[in-house]
């Protein structure tokens, strides 16, 4: 569907159904398309960055806003008092999701949502997640300002612990379970953070999304990547969320004096470990490709400077938008894993503890985003994401689609993240026209 | 001197100051030497084990009293309450260190010196420095027992914070100044830890041993290495101590998004710190010898599995009675360094923060201690002491002499670390001999 018939289409059937009122708003010829109130998202960012930001810091030293923390619970307090900014009453999911619903005009049509996150990696930045959760509540009040309702519900989902393996959503959408509330990460048991932030573990059902319930799922989101700022393009068409698999690694080797254990008789788990993560590196880079290895996690036991480590936990992150080959390089580091283990007379266990997906957005969605923005006078870029989002769950249940915006040197999951004002801005409009175009099919 | 002639001496230069009860205390000929009482300096081990002990453990799972912590100070309570029970009244010197004086029998002598450390290593064992700071204890008591006065005056110090790099005992003899009280180890700064205890930083000079105040000093302490066990010898006697170096490795890559970050873009901290782990230990191994070159304490940051590590700090600990070799070593490991840091776009400091000089043992008392083993009826073996001990501090100030007793296994700052309380009552009562041996000089 090429965009002017697709513009005419819709706006046909607003007329047929008495919504003129929506005319302007999608960007027929004689209005501007409708767009939100580009300084209130910004000041809405401005204010949000305040919880977890480093003490006695400035909006560029960015946020530790990790779920579950004290900062995660302040920030989202903030996003229900927006909410109910814009007339409407927030509600705690039993998955510890921050929801809303707006009724729509039409009967019996099923719900559209939008959403994101946000709560932060430690040490983190200011517009992953944010923007897209910002954005979302931004397109509330816009709505509202203009006293325009959707013939389809408006739903808004503020997911819980994104940062920590999509927690929130995958609970809502059945791709994590009950059992995976036991780890403990960042020092907080799942269940236990769950629990905090009002949730309810024993009554995950209540958070169940239904396949077909929804009619799609909207998410807007930073880059996270230099793609875009070096295509020099405002807005991305997600085609797809790249697949993770995800190991804890463990090394057993036996704690001894650093001063009187011989070098020869020694079990070091340290050692063993920094030749693992040299194994990654390169199991990772041997074949050309996309795909990404990452050892982020580490911890060394008992971790005195004048022991041998007895012991090393840490994590492996492989990530490709093809499934099958990150499950071979897996498959090659635990080979070597074991190599690594009889060369340094240490025990190392490896095993698997989360396997993601890839995700394919709705390739309807995708042409009514590029729709959108051309609309706005945006120009696009395919491309995919390396970084596993919300979105990821949501398309096993619905329609999904993604928009990004551009990262300024490709920086995330840094203090040192930064999206264009205008950039931010740029998103939430064409977020909020593929909404309404999505309402209007 | 030989042994008979020197027993033959001592015991005509007692007869000649009425002091005959030392006779069979020496081991004449008549009456077997006095020792001590084995079972209670078992029981003093034990006792003092509950301190550090992990919640729910028993005496196999070791402790973690580590200095300045709670559990450290409940040890050092337990301590001066052992003192008071020998009647002798504990003072803690404003560096932070447990002292008795006993006085001798002749004015004017110079006092001797006896004593070791309770800290630990975080889980560490029930032996290193237990062992001879409950055995000062328990001759204490056999002493006061036996109703024995020395001729010299009797000195015994528990040094605080031996395993956080021999601090106490280094204030006290001046290889330790105030500016090292800055240092924070396992969350505590030194200086605050030090005032948690009892010390002044800022009377420091009140602790201070002047050189050549003291006659001798002797250190009972266990192997930690595993020679004395494989040659079935069960008293070590110590002709030197290892030279140390220090270093703090601080690498700076950029923290950034583990899903998005092209692996060729990456400046990955925990990849160059992999590879600076391996450059020690190959340059440590390069060459025959008895060196050893540790990393035993790491930290990554934020350290987070989907976070590419943006910043890596580690120690480095280097080995050797040759002071030279490990320089040397030392040298070519920040060579090495310089170039991982430009193969991996990071940047690598690398500092030395502490040298502790090899001390060796004074030959005289070297002699003293085989004459004593050999009139118990104890095999000794000569060898060096490859871990740094408070005795390395004292013998800049005095006359020093080192005692070992086996370490099963060589097993050392570990739960495991274990040695038998058959050895550990030799090693007390060849550290009794000795003194009185050198009392009667």
């Amino acid at each position: 569907m090429t965009m002017s018939s697709s513009r005419r289409a819709l706006i046909r059937g607003m007329a047929a159904l008495g919504m003129t009122a929506l005319a302007p708003a999608l960007g027929a010829a004689a209005a501007p398309p409708l767009k939100v109130n580009a300084e209130r998202l910004r000041r809405s960012l401005e204010d949000l960055s305040v919880f977890g930001r480093p003490a006695g810091g400035s909006f560029a030293d960015g946020v530790s806003r990790f779920a579950y923390s004290d900062a995660d619970l302040a920030g989202r307090a903030f996003a229900m008092d927006l909410i109910r900014s814009a007339g409407d009453a927030p509600r705690i999911d039993t998955a510890g999701n921050i929801r809303v619903r707006r009724e729509g005009t039409r009967p019996g049509l099923k719900p559209i949502m939008i959403g994101s996150h946000i709560d932060s990696v430690p040490g983190g930045g200011n517009f992953d997640g944010a923007v897209g959760s910002m954005a979302a509540l931004e397109i509330l009040r816009t709505l509202a300002d203009h006293k325009l309702r959707l013939r389809h519900p408006l739903e808004v989902a503020l997911w819980s612990n994104e940062e920590g393996g999509t927690i929130g959503s995958g609970l809502a959408t059945g791709a994590v379970g009950k059992a995976d509330l036991d780890l403990t990460l960042n020092g907080v048991r799942r269940a236990d953070g769950l629990k905090k932030i009002g949730g309810d573990p024993d009554r995950l059902s209540e958070a169940r999304i239904a396949p077909g319930s929804l009619q799609a799922y909207l998410e807007l989101h930073i880059e996270q990547s230099g793609l875009l700022e070096k295509a020099g393009i405002p807005i991305g068409v997600v085609d797809g969320i790249v697949a993770i698999d995800e190991y804890e690694v463990e090394i057993t080797g036996f704690a001894n004096h650093a001063g009187t254990t011989p070098m020869p008789d020694r079990r070091n788990a340290l050692l063993a470990a920094a030749k693992l993560i040299e194994a990654v590196q390169e199991e990772v880079t041997r074949e050309p490709g996309r795909q990404v290895g990452t050892v982020g996690h580490l911890e060394v036991f008992p971790n005195a400077r004048n022991v041998v480590p007895g012991r090393v936990k840490h994590t492996i992150e492989l990530r490709d938008l093809d499934a099958a080959k990150i499950k071979a390089i897996g498959d090659r580091i635990a080979a070597r894993a074991q190599a690594i283990a009889a060369e340094t007379h240490t025990g190392i266990a490896m095993r698997q503890v989360q396997r993601d997906a890839a995700a394919i957005a709705t390739p309807r969605i995708q042409t009514q985003i590029e729709t959108a923005a051309a609309a706005l006078g945006l120009k696009t870029l395919h491309l995919p994401s390396g970084a596993g989002h919300d979105a990821a769950n949501l398309a096993a249940v619905t329609n999904m689609g993604m928009i990004f915006v551009p990262s300024l040197g490709g920086i995330s999951h840094s203090p040192r993240e930064l999206t264009r004002w205008e950039d931010c801005a740029n998103g939430a409009d064409v977020l909020l026209q593929t909404l309404l175009r999505l309402d209007a099919e």
